[in-house]
């Protein structure tokens, strides 16, 4: 399939539909009741936030087509900081990947994972642990490696992105208003929710980002059946697997994609290095390792957001055409 | 229109987009540097939360038809607690009203508020002034008047709901999986980012549950413009108006629809109280408001829910049918 295979518009859609998965109840304690001010001018209540509250929880929007064109469904989890909207609208306002998916005959679900987004969050220190981080637009400038740290600018018009950037830079303020917190002690939590998940829905095609990519591969050797195939979009880091585990994610087909920049921001290369030690070991378990490294292939300009990228949609229509093929 | 007339099977869509809009930059500094994990097992990186935060945004879904039937989008605020998931999926699982509008015709747009959801939310006291507030499950058996305080159970099989109960309550652990954390002090930073939102698409068909409608109520007179009709589920209060911001407000027409069992729940007279005043006032200034009382029309059981009770299909056609005959 090629992008030209992409139904020019319109969609026969059979079902949007959502649900909450996973968690579990914990119970608050010894807060003091107060009267508060909660919605109306004026209006007082007393709030009691002692009792039961629902934890680890994630949340996922689901969309069937009248008549999908493959057997699995696409379901995408976004990376760390971000919520499913990194899969719709483009921040520059062109289609997202979950569009393009459906358009190309997929079945599509799209997840935020637990803490993110739709999927709600728990107060500290009573059921979270520790306190969440908040992403600036200077990080994100950097670690999405959009631009050098010394180029980023509060003024748009200011900043000054990596020389043939195909992130679309009018787009900035727009992602750094999808951004939300999180916390980084909840791997486990997470992986729970998202293995939950994959036993509902599954068998499935995962299409995960960055820190998406360290809770798929962590998936991968303890669910293989379930996914029938795996694209990590600049995945954030890989496990050390066990040669009995390495035997079992060999199973699972991988597309590894990269972007360009990496000899600009040393952050990642710390990230990509255990990738590319995963991939070898993998490749030697007798498993079938993809890597699409973009520049590679005469692709410059990527960003750590390709999805959301100029060529988002050549990119999608790559990824798509790689999962046919795995059939 | 009635129920009949919406399709039985299938919606032919032409988009499916989402945005965030409002909010604006702050600064955070001070904050010391810590070198954490915070994605893959072992990777370590500095974490400087120092910089510029986006804060006050909302987020919206906008699905748009081929061909829709009706002038003017219908869109969705959800109440205190609540995402735009409130309008997704029932908590027992049946279509929830963001379908049941897309099938009779309107596109729809859903929104998580402000803080709420994928729209995000800031660090406090650094930007948000105040803690947020947990909705527990107890609290919610009572204030979403399922049924009494004492006879909630951890247990599902040992919850006794009023008699007649239309809440689906074989969903209640699912409702309570959805809700998010809220805060107090935050009406003009909301009024102000969906007062954009309806510059931006106005002008709609509204549609607002509970704390919504406070907001709802709050912009009828200031943006009466944008606003062709407006559907008050359950709302949590309303404003005093003066004579000027009535006249402007009685220029839309107001639909406020309540659920039964407000004798079993004080709390909610407090909040009805005052909409029985604001609609007095309104129909004396000359505005049409139809109150549907559903108990004094026979229709008893309804909870402070009612787009998810048991009977949601037959009031969305009803609230179909009122706004269609606005023409």
């Amino acid at each position: 399939m090629t992008a030209r295979d992409i139904a020019p518009a319109g969609v026969h859609i059979a079902e949007i539909a959502s649900f909450h998965l996973g968690g579990h109840a914990v119970r608050l304690s010894g807060r003091p009741k107060r009267v508060m001010q909660v919605s109306g001018d004026g209006i007082r209540r007393e709030v009691d936030m002692n009792g039961t509250h629902v934890t680890g929880q994630l949340y996922t929007q689901q969309i069937r087509l009248m008549q999908p064109r493959h057997s699995a469904p696409a379901l995408f989890w976004h990376g760390g900081g971000m919520t499913g909207a990194a899969w719709e609208t483009t921040p520059d306002g062109r289609p997202g990947w979950q569009w393009l998916f459906l358009r190309a005959g997929f079945d599509v679900l799209v997840t935020d994972a637990v803490e993110r987004g739709r999927a709600s969050w728990s107060p500290w220190p009573e059921i979270y642990r520790t306190a969440p981080i908040f992403r600036s637009k200077e990080e994100s400038w950097t670690l999405f490696r959009i631009g050098a740290d010394q180029n980023y600018a509060d003024a748009p018009e200011h900043r000054v992105p990596f020389e043939g950037q195909r992130f679309p830079v009018s787009g900035f303020d727009a992602l750094c208003a999808q951004l939300v917190p999180r916390w980084t002690d909840h791997d486990e939590l997470s992986l729970c929710a998202y293995e939950q998940l994959l036993r509902k829905v599954g068998p499935v095609n995962l299409i995960v980002h960055s820190q998406g990519g360290w809770f798929a591969l962590n998936l991968a050797h303890r669910i293989p059946e379930l996914i029938r195939a795996v694209v990590l979009l600049e995945p954030a880091g890989a496990p050390s697997l066990s040669a009995e585990q390495l035997h079992r994610a060999a199973s699972v087909p991988h597309l590894v994609i990269w972007g360009d920049y990496f000899d600009r921001t040393p952050q990642w290369r710390t990230y990509r290095e255990p990738v590319t030690g995963y991939a070898r070991q993998l490749a030697q378990a007798g498993g079938r390792i993809d890597i699409l490294d973009l520049p590679d292939h005469g692709i410059r300009g990527n960003s750590h957001l390709p999805m959301m990228d100029d060529n988002s949609e050549e990119l999608a229509a790559r990824v798509i055409d790689w999962l046919v093929a795995q059939d």
